[in-house]
């Protein structure tokens, strides 16, 4: 990695994804697909989604693709998939975290592989992106479990801050499909424009995050941004399709993809 | 420790409780009093009772007191208690103890320590004491886990011969308060008799069992038995004093209370 | 309906299914599909499966299609999909049933309808199936939540006799693409020739229950049989072909296909 | 009841608890003894606290005492014992709501009685009595089940408002430990003196919020206030002398306490 002036002059990046999120008798993703094409997966840890069964099988898929492995703790809303905002107390977010941590390490463990990094998931992700509170006591949780742990968090987010502040190693996620306010926060998903459709346009986007560090905001303007890790999705064929040509496309510009613990 | 002839020479013994039972806005148990009186605990992970705020704050007062730290995994069956006997497969069991190992694993470190033992709760110990194939895959996921681990089981129960057979250190539990059947498993609590309420007799039993390595039978028999922890309880006051009163007649008696790491 | 002699002179009979047993995020069952083709269905109550947004949405399509609505009620084991065998007490039964029953009630009275019947889901149908105490204990809690509620229970098991015993009305279950043993139970799974894999045989042996009450049990000898109702699948493409193709057979050979409480 | 003018000349009001709110092995409240002083109970449905053995019993109970019975519906958050914000849609609040109504709605039946009331707990209390959308919801919801249903809300919120408009019977409720803002809202906990600790004062203030409708805000101006049901605690023996001693004086001073069904 090679930063000069702001310009991010990189050629190599990761591309993530969430897997291990089926439950008991219900089938979510196509993990076996999606890990085909990503570097590293981010998998659920039992609360909004996944359980003991799914995590042994999917840590041992991640292991067999030579992923880089993350836990996705969430909050305890496992109707509401983890995605509804939550007043947790900032004590009850680093216990949350270190419950879940904790389990998915010892599955890793037991597959004979560890965790390279830590995602929150859904409305744990945002809140903590968005509250510098919140976002320092989880970087204290994640040190406090294992400070070699990478966080892997919205890029320009108050989590990013906090943990860089307290040692962490961090990487950066940006979005493929998604608008990007001038500030470097996401445009709401509530508003026109929040999502990229035109396939061709967002990769060249991602495109220009990984390589030049820019991408232009909803208002025109240019701004910065440190694209690690690109987040993609396994939800269904088509999502999968995308990430393959995501992946293609890099590849076939130069860019290699790999697991965050191999440049952060 | 030094058996001899069946018969156990021993002047040193375990007495573990369990605690980090409270849920929630829910509280279960007199920890802070019992702990004062067992060399080891065994802390609930949060499926048949506890949640991570009381793990970390049990693990922490645990530590405090200087005690073995044993995780104490249950059914998924928290309105149960985790005492309803549950058709969980072996391999269910094997994840599900994983997952509840890690977590409390996780707690542990961060308070700067480490577990010493895993002691199955409630119908997940019943039925593993029982079933030599489910014993074996829960010896095995614990090995799996941590070798360094001490199994905390049943008395002569299939769980003591699974754990010894792939490797694992075993400690042998006696109830001070139940009377045994001529093959050394439990009198059912159905069957009268099967709790002895004199506490007198109650000590003079766990005495005889830890020096001797001996019990009388519910049949008048004499049997062998190994007593390496005193299972003792602190629901109530009353419970508590009890612990007390064991504690200060078998060190009376010249017998050392010790976490099961120290001798085991 | 009209028996004479052991022989069902019937050219009626109800075709069930389960469904709403979506969750959160968590969609499954082709419950679109597979009502257009059934007369009743089953409903997820939320314990095994099931979640309130997916029981309203399920209330009114049922109600849309003019089917016979009834609860579907499990046992607390949402990640085990209330399959396994859980040592629920007699009393336990009767206050987790009157609680799902009644959660589903309300769905029905706000969308201006009302349960027409009540089927055990899983490992709860197949316990009370076996068990006269449990099947009594079921029974009562019914007649004291509505007496005016049907009972759809397997042919032939303990809940057909309590349910009866206590007034209230019965439809017996009868399965096409199961085995039957001599005494009118169902084959396990776990045997060879448990399962009719011929669609035609299937269908075939379906009739002859409807029709005459007889069934051919696995050990050739033809066995008595009431068949109020069929219960079919809509889990996948083909699972729905197969009941469109039963209710096109059966009604192609004259046999009407209509809710249970039309008939019973 | 009597308002002319702004001044509520009534001489009865009714005392409402919190009850039923154990879990599994978890005993929470002194209902037993806080029953014989109130007039109306809130009963837990199972999701921030309760079970189906705790509700028959409180339901049983409540009725042997000749109480108003009401459902107490919380968010999904046991562990958190629904006492935490969540972003739920108005739909998933309403369906909810519709789900423990009828669930505790069953067992009323089977026991032979009904409901008086709703009252929401915690979280959901707080948030629907400040939300005008979603407090319109639930009314509509509470509406739908049942519209004989009286909806115990906090006295001028948006709850009393909306379920006014479409057509229900209200009572408002009233805190005798807390302070009220100017505008007739609680005074944050987290504020000096928003709790009254002066047990005399604090029913000298009830009574005149009973007697004349009137409180004397923290600023120290007098404001209207609905005090159709006064909100009493039993978590502990203080708590449950503390209502024995408002019902004894309210008693002494002529004002008649009943359930709200009576007089609302």
């Amino acid at each position: 990695m090679n930063r000069c002036g702001g310009v991010n002059m990189r050629n190599i990046v990761d591309l993530n994804s969430d897997v291990g999120e089926s439950f008991g008798a219900y089938k979510l993703g196509l993990d076996e697909e999606v890990l085909k094409y990503v570097s590293s997966v981010n998998i659920a840890c039992g609360w909004h989604a996944g359980d003991p069964m799914v995590m042994a099988k999917t840590i041992a898929l991640a292991k067999e693709n030579k992923l880089g492995i993350g836990a996705h703790p969430g909050y305890p809303d496992l109707v509401g998939f983890g995605r509804r905002n939550m007043d947790v107390a900032p004590k009850e977010a680093r216990n949350y975290l270190i419950y879940q941590i904790g389990a998915l390490t010892a599955f890793a463990h037991t597959e004979g592989t560890s965790l390279q990094h830590i995602k929150l998931h859904g409305a744990f992700y945002n809140m903590v992106s968005a509250d510098a509170r919140l976002a320092s006591e989880v970087a204290k949780a994640i040190y406090d479990v294992d400070k070699g742990l990478i966080v892997l968090a919205l890029a320009g987010s108050e989590l990013v801050k906090a943990a860089r502040e307290i040692g962490l190693r961090v990487a950066e996620e940006v979005f493929a499909d998604r608008a990007y306010n001038p500030d470097g926060s996401l445009v709401s998903r509530k508003l026109e424009g929040s999502v990229i459709h035109d396939k061709d346009l967002a990769i060249e986007r991602v495109k220009r995050m990984v390589k030049e560090g820019k991408i232009t905001a909803i208002d025109g303007t240019d701004i910065h941004i440190n694209a690690d890790s690109i987040c993609v999705h396994g939800d269904n064929p088509e999502a999968v399709s995308f990430v393959k040509l995501i992946r293609e496309r890099l590849e076939a510009d130069g860019i290699l993809i790999k697991p965050i613990k191999e440049f952060i």
